[in-house]
C-alpha cells in the first residue's frame, strides 16, 4: 500500500513521468496522485490506462502518500518540499532548492544510491538535468580510474526550460524556415521579431548557440556551470575535484550533449574505458567513427540510458580522456532519475 | 600593377572573398582575375562594380598573376598551387593541402604577419576555419601571459562545408519546421527522409549536433580536431602546446564558436584578459551578463572580428580562463584572413 504522489504532474517532466510509469511492468504504487497548481487542478490524465483527476497543491495532498515527487520551480519546492515531509512523505525534488543542503542527500542510482537512506530531512534531492548527463559514465569510471578534474562544454536543449523552451524554439524554427538567413548579423533577431518578445532564452535559439543558461554568480559564472562543478563534487563523493563547465543552449528540442575532458589519478586507455563503460546496464557505447556511430541527441532522445562516444585518449595531457555523451535531459535528467529514486526509497519502506 | 587571382571564385568562400574586396575603401589590385572549374568558367561576376568574366583554371590563367588566393578542395591546390608559383605568383592558399609544411607559413596577419616572407615554396596557407576563429584572442592573450595549454570544444556551423552545408541545412529545416519533433529517437531523421541522401554532413543537422567533422585518424580522432591541435602550434610558434578538441557540427548557417580553457605560464586575471583583448583592434568584447552580453553566432555573422566573451577564471585550474569565442568561418575564419594575407603580402611586393 504505498502512495506517489507527483508534484508538477502536467509540467513537461511531469508529463514525461508519467510516460516512464506507463512503460513500466509493474509498479509497487497503491495508489499515484498527481498535483498541480490550480492552472492545472482538475485536469484529467491518463495514468497506466485510468483517469486520473490532477489535485490542487495544499497541505492535505500529502495525507497517505509515502514518496511525493516534485517537478516545480525552487521556490515551490522550498516551500513545498518540507510540508509533504512533515506528512510523512520522502518527498524527492527536482529542483535547485535543496541540492547543496549538507542535510539533502543528491542521488544517481548508480553511483551513489546507498545515499538515499540518509535523509534527515525527508528530502532527497534530483541533481541537475546537465550534470546528470554525464554522472553514469563519471561515476563508473570514478570507481575505476579515480576522477580528479572534468572541462565541460555542454550543448544543452531548449526543453531544459521546460514545455515553454520547447514551444519557443519550434516557433522560431517555424520562422527562419524556408528563409535565406544567418549570414547577417541580426537577420535571426529580425525574422523572431513577430514572436513575443517574452522567451525562456536570452537571445534567438533558432540558427544559434547561446552560451549562458541560468542566473549570473560571482565572476562571471552562470549558475548552471556552478551546479555542474558542485553537484558532480557532491554526488562523486570528490569534495576536492577540480571542475570548470561553461554551458551552451543549442536548438535542440530534447537531449543535452557534453563534451568532456576527464583526468584521472590512474593510467586509462581506451580500451579499458570501452570495457568498464559497456559493462554498465544504464549506459549505450555508440563509438565507431568508422562506421559512423557517435552519440547525437537525435539519436539517444527518448532513451533510458546515457550515450557516450568519441573516447579518445589526450594526446597532451597525462591520464586524460575526451569523451562525448548524450542523456535525455527530461529522462535521465530529470523524471527518470527522480523515478529511479523513488524506486530505490520504495524497496526499503 | 599588381594582379590578383582568385582561384574558386564561384564558392562560398569566393563569394565573401569578392564581398570583402567590395567593402574595401581601395584595393592596391590593378586586376583581380576570377577562376574556377569548367562548370563556372564564363560565368560574369560584378567585382568593384565592374563585370569579371569568370576564367578556367589552367596554367596560362597565372600568367602576369602576382598572388594567387586558393579556395577549392585539398587536391585541387595541391596540384594547382605550385602551378601558380612556378608562374611566379605567390600563392596564398586556405585548403589542409600545405598547412603543416614545414617549408609553408601558416599564417594570421595579428599573429605572425612576419612569416608570410618565409615562403621558399611561394606558397603561405591560411589556417582552418575552426582554428582560426580563435588565433586573434589566443595569440594577445599568449603574447602576454604566456600559453602552455588548451581544451577546445567547438560549435560548428554549417558554412564550414561550404554553400553545400548552407542548402543542406536549411533544407532540413524545412523539412521539421512547424512539425513536433525531436522528443523521439529517429524522428528527426525520418522527417528527413524525402531529402537527397548525399549530405555534407553525417548525420542530421537540423534540431541537432553531431560530434563528427572531417575524417578518422589514429586514436579516434577527427582531422579536423588534429588540425586545430597542430595549427595552434605552428601558428602561436609553441611546438609543445598541450592541446585538446572536440569538434561539433551545430544547425547554426555561418559562424564557428568555440569554448575554450587556457591555461598560461603566468598569472592571469579577468580584468588583465579584458585589457589585453580590448586593446586588439580585430577583437571585439562582448562579455557583461548581467547586461545580456556574450558572444553569439547571430550576432557575430558578418562581420570582420572575433567576438569574445564569458571570460571567467577558472575556480580549481592555477592561471587558467575559460571563455566564449565567435567568429565568421567564411570570413576571419577562411575569405578575410586569406585576403588579409594578400595585402600583407602586396605591401611587401
Amino acid at each position: 500500500m504505498t502512495v506517489l504522489a507527483i508534484v508538477g504532474a502536467t509540467g513537461a517532466v511531469g508529463s514525461t513521468m508519467i510516460e516512464i510509469i506507463d512503460a513500466r511492468e509493474s509498479v509497487p504504487w497503491s495508489e499515484i496522485r498527481l498535483v498541480a497548481s490550480a492552472r492545472s487542478a482538475g485536469k484529467v490524465l491518463k495514468v497506466r490506462g485510468e483517469d486520473v483527476t490532477v489535485r490542487l497543491l495544499e497541505p492535505e495532498v500529502f495525507d497517505g502518500v509515502d514518496i511525493a515527487l516534485f517537478d516545480v520551480p525552487d521556490e515551490v519546492s522550498a516551500e513545498w518540499a518540507p510540508v509533504a515531509a512533515s506528512r510523512g512523505a520522502v518527498a524527492v525534488d527536482n529542483s535547485g532548492a535543496f541540492r547543496m543542503d549538507p542535510e539533502v542527500p543528491l542521488v544517481v542510482p548508480e553511483v551513489n544510491a546507498d545515499e538515499a537512506a540518509n535523509r534527515p530531512k525527508g528530502i532527497i534531492a534530483n541533481p541537475n538535468c546537465t550534470t546528470l548527463s554525464m554522472m553514469a559514465a563519471m561515476g563508473a569510471l570514478h570507481r575505476e580510474f579515480g576522477l580528479t578534474a572534468l572541462v565541460v562544454s555542454s550543448y544543452q536543449a531548449a526543453s531544459g526550460a521546460g514545455q515553454g523552451g520547447i514551444d519557443r524554439l519550434q516557433a522560431e524554427l517555424s520562422a527562419v524556415a524556408g528563409k535565406d538567413l544567418g549570414s547577417r548579423s541580426g537577420d535571426v533577431a529580425e525574422a523572431l521579431a513577430d514572436l513575443p518578445d517574452e522567451s525562456p532564452f536570452p537571445a534567438p535559439l533558432a540558427l544559434n548557440v547561446v552560451p549562458w543558461a541560468g542566473s549570473l554568480k560571482d565572476g562571471g559564472w552562470s549558475s548552471e556551470e556552478l551546479k555542474v562543478r558542485n553537484e558532480s563534487r557532491k554526488i562523486l563523493g570528490i569534495p576536492d575535484l577540480k571542475v570548470s563547465a561553461t554551458c551552451v543552449r543549442v536548438p535542440v528540442v530534447t537531449t543535452h550533449s557534453l563534451a568532456v575532458h576527464a583526468t584521472f589519478s590512474r593510467e586509462v586507455t581506451v580500451e579499458a574505458a570501452h570495457k568498464v563503460l559497456g559493462a554498465q546496464p544504464t549506459i549505450v557505447l555508440r563509438d565507431d567513427p568508422a562506421a559512423g556511430e557517435w552519440p547525437t541527441p537525435a539519436d539517444a532522445v527518448g532513451g533510458d540510458p546515457t550515450v557516450v562516444g568519441r573516447i579518445r585518449q589526450a594526446l597532451d595531457f597525462p591520464d586524460t580522456l575526451e569523451l562525448f555523451v548524450c542523456g535525455d535531459n527530461l529522462r535521465k535528467g530529470a523524471a527518470l532519475n527522480t523515478y529511479e529514486i523513488a524506486e530505490t526509497v520504495a524497496a526499503t519502506l
